[in-house]
């Protein structure tokens, strides 16, 4: 039976409502949940591993009892993009001047889009022809609204009785009929988490390898698999590739704005003239300083193994629940649909009403149709009380 | 006569140069000149007030002491651009509506000549009318380089003898000779310091009413007169009009990476669209929060007035050296020329090896001939410092 809301649960729905038009697309943060009169004590909404923000708070506080060290880094300006390339080429595994560092993933679709897709247009503005991107639908939703106004959008719909998998044949069978400039592959897929294992991901890119641009998103990469798959190097082989990558989710550092990604040096070198020189902070320089650091990098895997093994433990619990489906995930998110009839949003006020539970509903999202909420793994602990929550909530 | 380095003050400088190359027209970060193994221990060549830098790192220790607070604010996602708006409403005294938030001025400067300069041109791809903007030099170097491709930009030298200040009247027969869409001003001017006070600028900014952008960099203007006469309340009347204002300088948080820009509501909303939405870190939230606290801005204005104070009284000491001339300057740095045939960069050199004291050199700086070096006020004890150091070099 669907849930009902009480008067009070009714209201705040209402607040978070308004407070959602405000954010677009997006989770309305805790600060405007704050103002809705509600306190969050389990953020499932967040995409992100937390034994990697307490590694990083660990090293942060360590780090920064020098208070001479926080005076310089609040006081001087940060390094630009090029010297902060030089810290991330062991995590990217390819040389600096492939990686071009980002203000948070958002900045570097931000950029990719708006001043490298649809590039033959701007060069000859005599043309008329309007550039197209390809991007499979639900997806991550900065990848259709940064889309520039001039490029058109055509949407790959990934389909529920295929559990959102992305069918390849498909795919190329669109890329031959519509001729896309541009096509996004977002691996594993933000919010199904769907994933492509790293020999079926390199066939599609051999396949498309006329394709003026092939955008792959690894942003939850690292919650994919124990021995990490990424296609970053193969920029060197395909130019027409770029690599987007997140730091928010799999370090736990959304709060300092971070990510990376690779493509050809001639690229990295056009956004760099574009201006997007000293997007990075003094305490993303500090971080991006730690991955470096052997000890760092290996209590950090420690973190990531952790994350994965309690993500998979999470899907066995989700999938004995009763009145809902759960998708299979190789990122760190469970996309799940409410099949008693109960509306998203009902559910969402209920779990942070009664247990301070806060999950990403998902009626906004491009492509998906029915009742779907989005969940991220957390702790162990965490992770058990939201079954908990979960099913005294459906058993009303 | 001129200053002649050291074998070992040679190879520094060379060492620099190297480094220098790397960070285009601005100065090497304290990190590569660790690299060419020198110290920094005073630095003025950073143009911010290291009173406000001191208050705000006293709030900060105080405020995070709560370590859930510091863990809260690493992990989740900052507010995006609107909601940080409002808490800049207080200090730009305009509604949230008008204001676009910045990661650093320069993301500001990226994001309005890349995307609302020219705007007619994109708009209309047939029309292949160039674009122009109308820059006086020398100026802050991203005013030149990061504008797009596509529009030409029309330098207006200051001059020498004018001790670098704007001449209007010249100003207005360039903009009526070249017909430029966009003109831009720095007020105060960096790297001079040269100012219009507010009356001048009104009377400016309705004769280029026509104009289809006038951008004025006010970034220093926290530090230009006792009372600050800030011309962004005129956005509601003059919609051609953008007022870009780092909050670097003025408040010692370079570090930070913030700024904001005060502009028509339709341009805020159209680099919106583009996706700047995501750009400011969770400590640079934490610092817009501090602009509505009473108790900081009033410790603030102490700060700033002290800074004034302090910049006035460098300012007679430097006028009374020999071999130099120093320029008046309304914000807190000095342009000085070098009277004596020393180079700039051995200047620099000498100051950096002996005293530990960084300037900047201007050679690189389009529209400044001869040998200039610029100099911040730092507090009362370092600008001391930096009297006898600069006395001791220059009479070798």
């Amino acid at each position: 039976m669907p849930i009902r809301l009480t008067p009070r649960e009714k209201q705040i729905a209402k607040k978070l409502a308004d407070s959602k038009n405000i954010s677009g697309s997006h989770s309305p943060s805790p600060a405007m949940l704050e103002k809705a009169g509600v306190t969050i004590q389990h953020d499932f909404c967040y995409l992100s591993n937390p034994y990697a923000t307490e590694l990083f708070l660990k090293y942060f506080k360590k780090d920064f009892r020098d208070a001479g060290k926080l005076h310089t880094l609040i006081e001087h300006y940060p390094s630009q993009n090029r010297a902060l390339a030089e810290k991330l080429t062991k995590v990217a595994g390819i040389s600096a001047e492939h990686i071009f560092v980002g203000n948070g993933a958002s900045e570097i679709i931000q950029a990719v889009l708006q001043n490298l897709v649809g590039v033959k247009l701007l060069q000859s503005r005599r043309s008329l022809t309007p550039t197209k991107i390809l991007v499979p639908v639900p997806t991550f939703s900065p990848y259709l609204e940064f889309v520039p106004k001039e490029v058109r959008v055509v949407k790959l719909q990934l389909h529920q009785k295929n559990s959102f998998r992305l069918n390849l044949n498909k795919l190329l069978a669109e890329v031959i009929k519509e001729k896309p400039d541009t096509v996004v592959i977002i691996n594993p897929n933000n919010p199904d988490g769907g994933y492509l294992d790293a020999s079926e991901l390199q066939r599609l890119l051999y396949t498309l390898r006329k394709v003026e641009t092939v955008i792959v998103d690894e942003s939850f990469i690292h919650f994919a698999t124990r021995r990490i798959e990424s296609v970053g190097r193969l920029v060197e082989k395909y130019s027409n590739l770029i690599v987007v990558k997140s730091l928010s989710k799999d370090f736990g550092i959304a709060g300092l704005r971070l990510g990376y990604a690779v493509m050809s040096e001639k690229r990295v070198s056009a956004l760099l003239e574009r201006g997007y020189l000293w997007n990075v902070s003094g305490f993303g320089e500090y971080f991006l300083g730690l991955l470096s650091r052997k000890d760092f990098l290996k209590s950090y895997e420690m973190a990531r193994l952790t994350a994965i093994r309690e993500r998979d433990a999470f899907f066995r619990e989700l999938s004995g629940i009763n009145g809902i489906k759960v998708y299979p995930s190789k990122a760190n998110m469970f996309l799940i649909k409410l099949l008693d009839g109960t509306k998203a949003s009902d559910l969402m006020v209920r779990l942070l009403v009664r247990h301070g539970i806060y999950v990403r509903t998902c009626y906004d999202k491009v492509g998906l149709t029915g009742e779907f909420i989005r969940v991220a793994s957390r702790t162990a602990g965490e992770n058990e009380k939201f079954i908990q929550a979960l099913k005294e909530a459906l058993s009303f």
